[in-house]
């Protein structure tokens, strides 16, 4: 045992060097000169640290804010109560939250998820700003049409602005400026990923539905109807791929255009108690719509005239529109066609929910006291828990030390994703629980078995429940199959 | 020449076949397909495709743009106009700018070094709301200090919120609302990079002072003044250490600390002629300060006293802030000391103006003609330019797909960031004209030496303006040393 320990100090020392970044600073001005060593060196310096669960600004240390700051009325759901108790998010303005550091980890996943599957169709990437002027929404009759759900103000020359909670206007505007636009560059998709708001008269649910929240929205160009419409289906496959890596089993169901417009329209959603959509899904065929679109016998599939009509409730997560040329037309967004004429431009425009997705995803997924996260966009993939500090496996905490470092080093999808609850002064069980609230897709508990000849250690895998005691290859090879984005 | 021909030909149809996403789509619905099989396949689907200049949108699709359009009475500087004509950016309304494809990938790129430096010193990642309640801005008393610069609007239930230019009050409030902080867990730094909004009187110089714009705002809480001074320190020496990365020369100055208060403050200067600051520099010692400042005599450094002061003019990039208990007193934000009784947070909050970065970069890098990039932040980094369609050398276009293809395959740093310029009915001229308009900082030609029995490539480094002539090997040894991020 002795030679053991001896054999992996040295490498222990130098992995504690390293742990500049989330150790606590001993106020003797040594942070300075660590940071200063890291920085000389040529290895990219940001994923050399260890990441400490005691300086992290969650879940612990946000334990207290649990729910007795409730906004006055607020409704509340599974997601919302776990997400605050996790330290995910922080209620501010009703309808408005703080995203703490794992929430902001998780968001710019989901983003980065999101990023891959719309350039995989094409997509490129833009950013519109959030003030539109009256003007343009006056043009599509969207000013008035949207009430008091726009939030509106004015500059200091009193010009009249809204807040965008979505783009058309704008994003045709901009087509329509660029006078050269040749049908060689249809189809054109252009889409962002940024805040919006809207003045929901009750908001409610957490992060399902909120006055200001991240929306992926895109807005595709074609020569024709034809065209279009093919585009509408790659964005609607894109949709379901992505919900599909997510492990989202989400319904793809007609749906209503409502106040954007247009001829066609599919939302998807994610079945939910909780889920303020009605929907209706057939027995027999892939038929399901909203019901607010079926004005007719609700009993028989509009399809296949045979299949019975469930009825299930659902959360929105994504809204696909084909709009033909209802802001093309308004805002005159043209092409120069094959003859050289100008034409004008057949649009869709396709939303995704994407702090909502975080949020259903935890509605759908977890159980009443732990989170559990679609594995891709967990906020860290593991978490190493060390003994309690004086109890009879102390020893094995400087073997933890070791395997957090290991893991960064050896498997680079794994870098920055693997903290240390370093919280020794805690026992083991208090750490495991706090690991389940914020749902760590694996927990490796370094106990007593890491001391063994044949060190093993001790693994948890969330997503089954599994319970394996497993060698460092063994866990090497787990882990090494954990994707990561 | 014909075996060379025949033996790359299997692998350039496996590149033709995997360029589903910017090549223009035949309408006839193979895409649907490729993008099938591309979606069955294992590897990394993003990255398979060739960026093809005719499908991105912008530069030569922007063209058009130019200055036609500029905004009545609006100042313009290089930047602006360059940005403007390379298509990274196109206005909306006064102070407010589309961001188009090329201008977001340069800002995601600068978005990730600052996250990468911040974490290095124990930044932790946030996101605050927007919409920030009147009562907060009234406690700090800038709701009515901030005048006509703060945007106000009122929601549907008539109460006042501001859309938030900076969030001293939100942090501290949410700070203030965790009532178990430990000085443990201090220093605490929490960031954000999110869209700010100021109602500035005349916007103007583009992204350099506009009314919404992206910064990274970091906040921190110390236990003492000590500890939070030594803070301090450590963000100036992450700032200094980003601008350096990104090959800017900025000076830090001593500055005034304006409407945020506090007893310390620094902003990082980036010399410009059109820089709206004005700066005294002295020329023996390290002292610099904004003229502001310096109120006595001003030919004198006030520092070494031996110095003459140099007058010159800066754009603002960062700025920092020492605030005391400024915010902490009134938010009562505090945290339990080491003797166990509550004790107020010592703050300090510190900017970096993100689009105004790029655009300043662009200002003082670039030429009247053609812009010229910090490297690291560059929308993409090589641009490969085949032969004119029907030109004697037009054989050696399938060598310049099979090159793009493999640069992306060899060189991991570079996928995503090769584009190949495809517009073969333009001459390579013209071509390279856009391409230096844009600033790749390389361009491949592939000509004439591509067809001889030792194959060449000429190649443009456009920070050293060098040409030459290398090898494929040759050209891989020079841009495996390109740092991306």
């Amino acid at each position: 045992m002795e030679s053991l320990l001896s054999k992996i100090r040295p490498r222990v020392f130098q992995c504690l060097h390293r742990t500049s970044v989330l150790l606590r600073r001993s106020h003797s001005g040594s942070s300075q000169n660590d940071a200063a060593a890291a920085a000389a060196s040529t290895e990219p310096r940001a994923f050399k640290h260890t990441l400490l669960v005691s300086r992290l600004y969650q879940p612990s240390s946000l334990r207290d804010m649990g729910l007795d700051n409730q906004l006055p009325g607020e409704m509340t759901c599974k997601s919302q109560r776990l997400m605050r108790q996790a330290g995910l998010i922080h209620p501010s303005n009703p309808g408005c939250y703080y995203y703490l550091p794992a929430m902001v980890r998780s968001m710019e996943k989901l983003m980065r998820v999101i990023d891959q599957e719309m350039q995989l169709i094409g997509g490129q990437k833009i950013d519109m700003p959030s003030l539109c002027s009256a003007e343009l929404w006056k043009a599509s009759e969207r000013w008035d049409l949207m009430g008091n759900e726009l939030l509106r103000l004015k500059d200091r020359h009193e010009h009249d602005y809204c807040l965008a909670p979505t783009h058309e206007e704008a994003v045709t505007t901009l087509i329509a400026h660029q006078t050269s636009l040749s049908y060689r560059q249809l189809p054109l998709l252009l889409y962002q990923i940024t805040r919006k708001f809207r003045d929901e008269l009750k908001p409610k649910f957490g992060l399902l539905r909120g006055r200001e929240f991240y929306m992926k929205d895109m807005y595709s160009f074609d020569v024709s109807e034809e065209s279009a419409v093919q585009t509408y289906e790659s964005v609607c496959e894109a949709y379901t791929r992505l919900f599909k890596r997510l492990g989202l089993h989400c319904v793809q169901v007609q749906a209503d255009t409502g106040n954007i417009g247009g001829k066609l329209s599919h939302e998807f959603q994610l079945p939910a108690e909780i889920g303020e959509d009605r929907l209706l899904v057939c027995g027999s065929c892939s038929f399901s719509a909203n019901l607010e679109t079926v004005t007719s016998d609700r009993s028989d599939c509009p399809q296949c005239k045979t299949g019975t009509m469930v009825e299930s409730r659902g959360i929105e997560v994504g809204h696909t529109f084909y709009l033909g040329k209802k802001y093309s037309d308004v805002f005159n967004a043209t092409f120069s066609n094959a003859q050289g004429k100008y034409s004008v431009a057949e649009m869709g425009c396709y939303g995704l929910g994407v702090t909502r997705i975080v949020a259903a995803a935890i509605e759908v997924m977890s159980t009443k006291e732990r989170i559990c996260w679609p594995g891709l966009i967990a906020p860290y993939q593991v978490c190493v828990i060390p003994p309690k500090k004086g109890s009879k496996e102390d020893k094995a905490a400087v073997l933890a030390e070791e395997l957090v470092h290991t893991l960064g080093e050896t498997l680079p999808g794994l870098r920055g994703e693997v903290v240390l609850d370093d919280r020794t002064q805690m026992t083991i069980g208090k750490r495991l629980k706090d690991a389940n609230k914020l749902g760590y897709p694996y927990v490796v508990v370094v106990g007593n078995g890491a001391l063994e000849e044949t060190p093993s250690y001790e693994v948890i895998c969330q997503q089954t429940g599994d319970k394996m005691f497993l060698s460092k290859d063994g866990l090497l090879d787990l882990l090494v199959r954990v994707e990561t984005v």
